[in-house]
């Protein structure tokens, strides 16, 4: 879960408005997701493995490790930005929601996210 | 589906822009579908609770019943938010689209959405 | 993929901002995705198939075809538009993404995108 890291970055935001977030991967995704239970991580994470399992007999593009391909479809699952409206200068987040980088790959090294603020 | 209530809430929109409507849950979403047959409602329900059915054996996050787990990831894979271009001040939207209010509780209280006009 | 005629099309743009393109139909989707194997596309086709198989005994909406409900529910996993932030007057995409946009229908016809700019 990320929204910590996300709001200490920002800086001050304007009065209303919307907040952009985009990630600029084909194999992790960013999501809205439950903030408070920990379990919550652990079974998006299996319900999505048991969606998409690794080795699916028919997938072609597996030069990259029995992960990849199934990262790149979870990755259009879940979706590359998310948008969250701005008011009274605060992200106007749901009390139980929190914003997740759902790291898709086995082994990843950092990822880059790109926000933008319109208001 | 609520596009109509949208827009009667909307007032006056902008000659050109986007509406974004975020919902504020984790066990909800926010989706746009084929607005005129009834069964396309019943068939997303049944179509989500076939990809992610209740009690599947390895879910943790059970104490809130076993519709909250599913329902955290059926609003992920749906997503919370839709946005809308605005175009001669009217929701541009296609002829078969309609925007629907994704409740994946079995039982729940009311939702509250934000709409973010800009243009 | 359709990243390159969309760039062509859009003219110049603002040095900071985002482009939203939206769908507007409900048996297709926009995704961003990996740009370079071919095999993903193919890969993509399968899973989705895989996900919600045609002929599904339970589904009510078939008068337009056994394809036809299963590309409604494609489309809300993909999704209905894609958001890309716009930097240097350049769309900002990870150099392996691209945008796709994903036909769930067996045979179709034209689809109609609406994009905008905001900067």
């Amino acid at each position: 879960m990320i929204t910590d890291e996300i709001i200490s970055r920002l800086g001050s935001l304007p009065e209303f408005g919307l907040l952009h977030i985009f990630i600029k991967h084909t194999s992790a995704a960013l999501a809205i997701n439950e903030n408070c239970d920990a379990d919550v991580l652990y079974d998006f994470e299996s319900v999505f493995n048991y969606l998409i399992p690794e080795n699916l007999p028919f997938l072609k593009h597996t030069i990259e490790g029995p992960d990849d391909m199934p990262a790149h479809i979870k990755s259009v699952l879940a979706g590359s930005s998310v948008s969250i409206p701005i008011t009274n200068s605060r992200l106007n987040l749901g009390i139980w929601q929190g914003i997740y980088l759902c790291e898709f790959r086995n082994k990843a090294t950092g990822r880059n996210l790109i926000a933008t603020i319109y208001g």
